[in-house]
């Protein structure tokens, strides 16, 4: 049985000694087992940092456009900082390549500094070296003390969101696979720009910030990254189905349980999934606003463990799969 | 003709909107081209932070023991911020794994803890996935702000330094080829040690501050790296063949032309070269005793540019290679 992610960092990486101790490392404010770690740094701000690594055939198709893979795996990394609220100050890269293909670097960097400039993320340093290609991305954001979005703050009653349309970017790896026929030239440009073009919701996280409970992005699925949301909070939560912002293009190209389990066990849509007390309702459609994307209230933190999704009747509904496993 | 690391971060990665420029990114101090960024996060803090990557079979050897892997990759991190006069904060870790085997994932981390807890640097986070062996680490530290070791600083007249000895771990590269059948069993282990297990300078890092006008810390080779000071500084440098620190190991083992050739153009030896003013002499020396490494006067800043070799009779010596090439 394959080891999942999570698993592996907790069995092996988060033991005493090795895994940082808010209690014994006092600028540690946050360590492993969120979007981003927090440091403490200033009386006023904390540091956010994550990393993130791409490795083709496993996370982008081998042969890939490498603009487009630049400005994913920035996007990716990003996504992590406005799960936590952050404000992006830059970024490192360590790049192993095959061989010096002055082509791919050429639009690899052109990619790069494309989302760098949108973003308003710079590249702070990294290391280049020779090897199979893999992309490694660190974030580095800042987050007024104290107010970062974490995982552990969801609450019985509030609210669950998600931010934007669901399950394009999983729907992608068919028209990557070729097995998607049905899918016009239109469809099929919409669905790769969603894998490829995810949006980093910096303006929502921020906009959330003293709003949200807990907040996480969707990497690996709704329904995965939420069991991240309810373990950390020791809440259960409770889906509705007919609830969830299925992508209009999705709906279109599979029957209806399909395009379902695209949007809740697929990964890579990075958008926001986060909660609210009901008393924030009018506030989290304000931040959707000014944030300029959409936020649906798909349902509710309630007491016990794990996620659920039920049907308008009541019924629970069951999927195969999760969420995208590492391993 | 193959592209260095350097020539390619320049010419891809160095380029207006994409790489930090500290007059547009009034958080960052220094960006691409030091052995840290840095960036300003408080009045009187900065954050000091690198990324190294290490990819089997370029620079560990296939099935090498993952115990050793993990100190030596925390270290070489490490390394990079004694070369700013940096206090670790924590690292980040980014590993790419063909499979889950738990032997190794329990001697990786193993080393790792090993090597957070002497160095006082703890996990904060990462990210693993599966793909071909390799290790992405990047470490936090924190320096007051304005008293950072930087590469740009050495003038002429300036001493420059060593500290410990050199030549170990690039010699034991022929042991781990086989090709070194002279050495006896605890000369190969003391010079897989010192490549495995090099120290990260942290103490002398720190106790340099104030007192060197540039460093940098040893990975490519003393040639390589000490031409990064001197084209950062804009001067030359002279170095006195005779006075440069070969250890006793790799004079007891190669013939003194070659001894002194690993010496310069080896890399991995992970010491910190710096320059300081001739009127710091006692304060360098001072320095070093704290810190409990040896500090070796190898030369003098002059006006000019590269770095050159000389003996006692004023012949300049050459050297075919100037270090570790990464492509």
């Amino acid at each position: 049985m394959a080891l999942s992610e999570f698993d592996l960092i907790s069995r092996y990486f988060n033991q005493s000694g090795l895994a940082a101790d808010p209690a014994q490392h006092t600028s540690v404010v946050l360590g492993i087992g969120d979007d981003c770690a927090l440091l403490s740094i200033a009386p006023d701000q904390q540091l956010a940092v994550s990393m993130d690594v791409l490795v083709e055939t496993v996370h982008f198709p081998a042969g890939a456009d490498a603009t487009l893979i630049a400005e994913r795996a920035l996007a990716v990394n990003l996504s992590d900082l406005a799960a936590m609220g952050a404000r992006p100050l830059g970024f490192t890269l360590g790049l192993t390549l095959p061989r010096v293909d002055e082509r791919w670097l050429q639009s690899f960097s052109h990619g790069l500094r494309e989302s760098a400039l949108r973003y308003r993320c710079p590249l702070l340093g990294g290391d280049t070296t020779r090897g199979p290609l893999q992309i490694a991305i660190q974030v580095h954001g800042l987050v007024p003390a104290g107010t970062a979005l974490t995982r552990s703050g969801a609450k019985v009653g509030d609210d669950v969101y998600v931010s934007g349309i669901l399950g394009r970017a999983g729907l992608a790896l068919s028209v990557l696979q070729n097995t998607l026929p049905a899918a016009n030239a239109g469809q099929r440009a919409e669905l790769l720009a969603a894998y490829y073009q995810p949006q980093a919701r910096l303006a929502l996280g921020s906009a959330l910030r003293g709003i949200a409970s807990a907040a996480q992005d969707v990497s690996d699925g709704v329904l995965a990254d939420l069991a991240h949301i309810a373990g950390r909070s020791r809440v259960g939560l409770q889906l509705e189905a007919a609830a969830i912002p299925v992508a209009p293009v999705v709906r279109a190209l599979c029957d209806s349980s399909k395009a379902l389990e695209l949007a809740l066990t697929a990964g890579d849509d990075y958008e926001l999934v986060f909660t609210a007390a009901p008393a924030e309702r009018a506030a989290v459609l304000a931040a959707g606003l000014s944030a300029r994307v959409a936020v649906t209230r798909i349902g509710v933190v309630v007491p016990g463990s794990g996620v659920e999704v039920s049907t308008g009747s009541g019924e629970l509904l069951q999927f195969a799969q999760q969420g995208f496993q590492h391993f």
